[in-house]
């Protein structure tokens, strides 16, 4: 019934990685399309060459797929490392603090207004086989889940790599044009069409419905890049 | 026991909207004193006024706001129009389909080693209270957490303040000053202190490790800029 659901929740692994995947290349596309994008347009609203539009375009682009790559990756392997810390704990916790740990699973029950009587059996199932008692605890408790192997890698390449795609594509009229004002009317009509698509394949892989993503993700991109060159250009008057 | 990820988990209120409000500030932050920063540098690596890196930071910092905060907010909203529609569902589902929804239950249990005899009375308990029961798949089986109201209103304007504060921090040298080379050694100074201070204490309120965290935020900062000026200085050559 819930086949997305379940695929993009991990019941299925191979659903589950391109899920991940597909996650990762949004991330890093949605922002590597709209913000050179709306620095090259307020550049554009102050300079009239395009080599200094590129510079900044592209030192952004560094700067940008830089930190959001290395931050995903700290933040995976921070959550690897919560996850591996915090299951040891309850490994511990089940042997050493049995009657707290029995009376936190009633807890998690009586949350849904199932009676100690009723969750009793349950709870001897569970006792029965520790490592399940302890994946129900991650879960059920504390919300947690396992990452696979090289996910945190994997992730702030995709991640990195998107942002950098995404980048090049306002940036590439200003690379090939010699004026700003012109390489400015490409770029925009080039950069608008790619955040519509690219918010129309993402509305229809994350299942928001493919037209409204693509009116939103253009809008961001509009609206960012219409401020970057308001500001811009009142800045460069004072 | 837990208490940290309790508070984090949402068993208590008030520690929830804390952490939510720490875990914005914390992605507006890091990018804001992040990515303008090493646009600054990069560009301090080609041009001499530093009248050009003021635009092209403040429209930097203009476009990330605006992508990040409006991203940030309709993703919260979709969040949120997902879980209500997947709320109807399963309301709709254990009316009309109550077998296979038992038969759901049934193999939550079982991926735990609990057998059907075993998890029968939980179900008997969770059917005397439909809410309940809609409650417990919406979080046990489809790993789905209902947003406060108003979320995603707040958390995008947590997001985007943070960013502007923080992408400040870094151009105030070269608004102060106007030779681009000596603003930027100020800004390097500065900001590699304000990255490690706010690495510490992120680090201390998310649990990580005051003096981890102090270094992995810096060292992102160090090479996010490092790379721009690099990139920047060498595209300037050719």
């Amino acid at each position: 019934m819930h086949d997305t659901n379940r695929a993009i929740a991990g019941h299925d692994e191979k659903h589950f990685q391109s899920g991940e995947l597909v996650r990762d290349v949004v991330i890093g596309m949605s922002d590597g399309l709209t913000v050179p994008f709306a620095l090259a347009a307020g550049l554009s609203g102050a300079v009239s060459s395009t080599h200094l539009i590129v510079l900044a375009g592209m030192a952004e682009i560094a700067a940008g797929s830089i930190a959001m790559g290395l931050g995903g990756y700290l933040a995976a392997q921070g959550d690897a490392e919560h996850y591996a810390s915090e299951r040891t704990r309850e490994e511990r916790e089940i042997v050493e603090r049995t009657r707290d740990e029995e009376e936190e699973i009633y807890e998690i029950f009586e949350e849904y207004g199932v009676e100690r009587s009723e969750s009793a059996s349950v709870l001897e199932a569970l006792k029965r086989n520790p490592t399940a008692w302890v994946d129900f605890m991650m879960r059920f408790e504390l919300g947690l889940e396992e990452q696979e192997k090289g996910r945190a890698r994997q992730s702030a390449l995709t991640i990195a790599l998107s942002y950098i795609a995404g980048g090049f594509v306002p940036l590439l009229p200003y690379i090939l044009m010699g004026q700003a004002s012109k390489a400015l009317v490409v770029s925009v009509g080039v950069t608008l069409v790619a955040l519509f698509t690219f918010g129309a394949v993402k509305g229809r892989l994350t299942g928001a419905g493919a037209w409204k993503s693509a009116f939103q993700t253009t809008l961001i991109g509009g609206v960012a890049a219409g401020a970057a060159f308001g500001l811009a250009k009142l800045l460069n008057k004072m």
